[in-house]
């Protein structure tokens, strides 16, 4: 079986200190990562050919970090079928408030699978899971994580003085 | 010279009852109304085609209602260099604090005018006010509108009683 | 292969008017769904149980439904691998605002797919996403309904008058 | 009469510097405090055992505190009938205002005792006013501790010079 | 032992059809209930009277709704050592959000245990496992309403149809 | 001692059904009172000469309520010294908060004395304890009005059944 | 006549850095000003004598600070009838919003003049407003001091190199 | 042709850092430019003069920045019929949506083009696609521009790293 394949795209180089927590993640699966700055508003034209070669190259998902009136998830998941992940980037003004609703609240026929604000991890980890359904040693992979998370997070309590 | 043209569209015709006013406003002044549905989301295709359209007729701007994670206005802005104007609509769940956010909060470089949540007739009397620039006329008329909404507010106080 | 299942839960009976449209919509592309009331708050003890149903069953995702406080999406994506969709309920004093944060500001290590508030079709079609990354006839499906509803907003334009 | 006992608990060691002002509180009433971390998110399957333990323990309340969709303290309510005090830690991105609403607005049937964000000392005081019902001594000391506190704040009009 | 006794009031009778909902579940428990009209804003010199009584009659609890600028909890909390439960009543203009941040948002050393808006009944259950604290009957009630609640919750998916 | 006098204006008649409830509470004490629509946006040209007749008349406060982009209230105190009385008008979109903001955010050197959303009674109230300052036979009927409505308060109790 | 007086208080002495700023410009008018910490939380019983010593003592108006659940211009307005103005302290958390609502939104009979967040210059500046009422020198004042910061302001164009 | 010309005006010069980046695309773009300081609260007067002025020397668009209960631009839109760019300034206490609420939300009649919060370069580039429907050299310059930015932002994706 082929190795899965998850883009992640940014409107901009500046989002890539927060987005490449969805590379990492995915790459510490042994999934494969293609990153690439797509603008809605700077390069629109593009939107549409980069949907098709995400299809043709057999993507599973498309992780689409965004701030601001942040459009690029949601014109991505209008051009193609594949799952599209949103993740709202935290911004000065309005503290991610602003691309967190315009991420999120998509019209009925296209959605956006929506994170939390500047949460590209879990964006990571939601293609990971989306993957998993097709893929039990991903989801085995998975269930091992949730087990080392667990057990991080209870040996924190002797940091508690 | 020619009759000044504005595009009013909308990502749905449910949006039409509050568009309308832009399409009376400008038809009032003379102005040539394109009305048209195109949807970011059910036809993000079509949004180039439509702003070359646009540009090749000669239109003087373009003025955009949308909802929710809003991307009309921003995408069609995206694609031309006319004036964009967006008319944040009005929802049920979060008042169009959506529509608004989505619509304005728009990244360096491509900038949409917008107006007032569901005031379709101020993106009317806004796109007048851009064609006023190059036409006198319609300059003038706005300044005889501007007197008739004054008068009309002053004789209102007879009717606090 | 196996017709693919994905569960639809919500808190309360009185989210299923909501609710029920992701199964319309799932059913309609052939998918079997598993309706169900779980509350995070009044039955805890069956999160586990119920997860663990879920992934045995071999069911692609978790499509849940809360409002308020709503910790069911989360807490179902904390005892699964599956991917959780939660869909926010619209509330009577906050909008769902609450109900939106309370589902997409889940921190590192347990992501829920968000859609927007009270957009439940939506929940069904992202289902139906991260289905078709594995079933291509579903994937098939998802661009002619894409071709559907472009074809249908295209027509809406007759209608601005 | 046994010394009352407190749990302390929040989903991460690093809400600590936060929540150790409750303890702090507590213990200076000569109440026993056990603090630990027990995640809504990681170690769901810790919850239920967490919650019998402090009720096997006769725990008087427990104090939890979270941030960003904020679950922990309404599912420790939902597995026990002890009073459960929320403290909403204050987020990055949303200023506390996603746990706040995520701790607050449980539904009918599970109450949680919400205080302000970030404000853990007060979580103990509500803790201590909770014991006092039953323990006139500990009613006695909050009067002096009211008394103190007056004082304290009658003096400080000498600072504003 | 004498049968616990809780204070229910609020700033003005048109609170009360919400207000009663916690005197409801309140009775049902068997636990007396004195309903007051007290209103921070037009009678600031009952508060402490009001509180001394409550504290003087052993009360286990006051109960305080208000709504807008909702000053009522927190002076009470400020007048009195015993637990002060809070609710936010919800409001035309700001849906609650007026109410809530001023009943939650208090300062450092009086705390107020805020429940959801409107939520009375949420109120009055906290009242009762405050209670149960030292009633180990009331304790056992609260267990067998939570039983209830979880039946009748799991009964209600057969109403998915 | 001449009679006081005190103006209500608002930007449109529409806002008179709120605004009317000032004009009547200030009769209601023998205060003069002159009505007006005056606008901010349509007659910008009269803000002036409204502010100076106001001054020229002795009037002892403006009282102005607007809605949305409010500006007549922060506007009028720009033109005159008098004190401003400012009253946000609840609107259809965003519940009176932009009115809200757009009045009480004034910046140094120019307050307006802001009151509740669509709170206009207040606003009357206000303008009488302005003029009780320097007119005792005002502030004496203030105090009777408190100890009025106190006890119309403390008679609500027996409504609660 | 003799001269005027006006309290400036505050619930904690660290609000100090942002309340002097009233009393700067009340002094800078010939204002006597007396300043106090008096904390509707933690001096409950010190509001009723507070508001007595201040109608006594002839005070034009009380300008109160606070932050959060910010109670204390309200009870004070609700224990006098002197005009009470309120100065919404900036908070941590909530920026303020929590302090404006809990200031603002009182209910009809109670009126606080409520100025923008940390804008106590304002609130001073609104006193001498209604203290102008009756002191024409101080009217005078205040028109001269309107036309020195609008001279200060049309020299600022000079910096916009 | 005579050059084209556009204002750009502020309430205070402490917000020259963010508008001087309107004037800085503008003159990048050959158009003359005009800063001024013109505050509407503390040279209310000067408006309708300004507003003359900008109209009797042809302005294309008059460009207003203003920050909290931001009433510049919604006042020169009353005063003039050109069109009016707001640029809401960013703000301590609410980040800015107080400046844009009191901007976009104007009434009926009276239109303000309202882009991002401080972002005053995209109120240049509107001002620019404004003067581009009767220049078609702007329009011209404007496409060149969008391709460099679209090239610019192609080339980004080298920086993933």
């Amino acid at each position: 079986m082929k190795t899965p394949l998850v883009y992640v795209v940014m409107g901009s180089d500046s989002d890539w200190k927060v987005m490449k927590r969805a590379k990492e993640v995915l790459e510490h699966f042994g999934v494969t990562v293609e990153a690439r700055v797509v603008s809605a508003h700077r390069t629109p034209e593009d939107l549409g050919p980069f949907a098709a070669e995400a299809e043709k190259n057999g993507a599973a998902a498309i992780i689409a970090g965004a701030g601001g009136a942040a459009h690029l998830p949601g014109m991505l998941a209008s051009f193609t079928v594949l799952p599209v992940i949103g993740v709202p980037v935290l911004t000065t003004a309005l503290s991610g408030m602003d691309s967190l609703l315009s991420i999120v609240q998509m019209p009925k026929g296209i959605p956006v699978a929506t994170v939390a604000i500047d949460n590209a991890e879990n964006a990571g980890l939601l293609a990971l899971r989306i993957i998993g359904v097709s893929h039990p040693e991903i989801q085995k992979k998975l269930r091992e994580y949730r087990e080392k998370i667990a057990n991080e997070s209870r040996a924190k309590t002797k940091n508690l003085t």
